[in-house]
């Protein structure tokens, strides 16, 4: 399945980047596929993996900060393997080429 | 901490009640305070309990769907008790009496 | 249609029902029919109106906040009215008795 | 501001990629900057802009399914320009070298 999710630290100033850095060093040492957006970072991985993922980052900017909002969005579909670069290419198949 | 989530079939037609309900049904044996709002579900709990009953349902609905869109949002707040009511209060009491 | 949001103030302080109470009394304002719940505000209206409150919401706490992060969730669905006493309703339909 | 969207049919099959591919063209056709994830379309532009993009995206997908789920996170912050590049390369700069 693939997962997007993002950590969010309330009341700790401006900028987050630090705090998704901190998500980020986590996700490499996992070892699991994943990408960087401007809005979140994705991941593919099972339930478990993923789900493990996320909790060890929500914790870390727990411990951070007092207050943390963490959203995650799961698309989990039958029988689909390297699926961040299958989505992305079968919309792109479906363009007109530029 | 509060959590909010939503697991919804994609391509299984138009109504979603059904699959709503099956996961309403988890969540009331689990025992754990929730909320049934227009578009998702509420519930209050520590992070594994939480996230247990999140992963049963969604591998309920993926068991009747061969693809699932599941959205999580969770608000960890430290030291909140009663969070789910105690949120709402903290609004009404900054609001005019109607 | 149906939509659900959250306006979101990064670097605010922890405690963000002041700027939940901000939104509310837009929306009170408009006339519109919402609910509160513990993560969000629930609307019912065309893409205008529900639209249009929630600019306005986002402005609003724009200008107490140097950043912002607004999320919003549409369920737009043929002929559906009364959609949000609908949508639980349809639900509990399908539930035991407790 | 930047945002991400996602708009999603329901009921109408278990693969989107035709339907992401409509919003695509409606986002190539208007000019804005873009980028396309695995899990939904990241713009940056103006709060008018954004949303009447989003909005035409909703419409397209809307004539070809009775029922839709639209999803939209936007991340306004003061003064921030070229916001898509800046942020991913914020997070990069506090990683240690690969």
């Amino acid at each position: 399945m693939i997962a997007q999710f993002k950590v969010v630290p309330i009341g700790r100033g401006e900028s987050l980047s630090l705090y998704v850095a901190e998500c980020v060093k986590i996700v490499r040492a996992s070892g699991m596929k994943y990408q960087l957006t401007p809005m979140a970072t994705v991941l593919e991985g099972d339930w478990d993996d993923v789900m493990g993922v996320i909790a060890e980052c929500h914790r870390k900017v727990r411990s951070m900060s007092r207050r943390v909002v963490t959203s995650i969005e799961i698309d989990d579909r039958e029988g689909s393997s390297n699926a961040m670069e299958q989505k992305i290419r079968s919309v792109q198949e479906k363009l007109p080429t530029k």
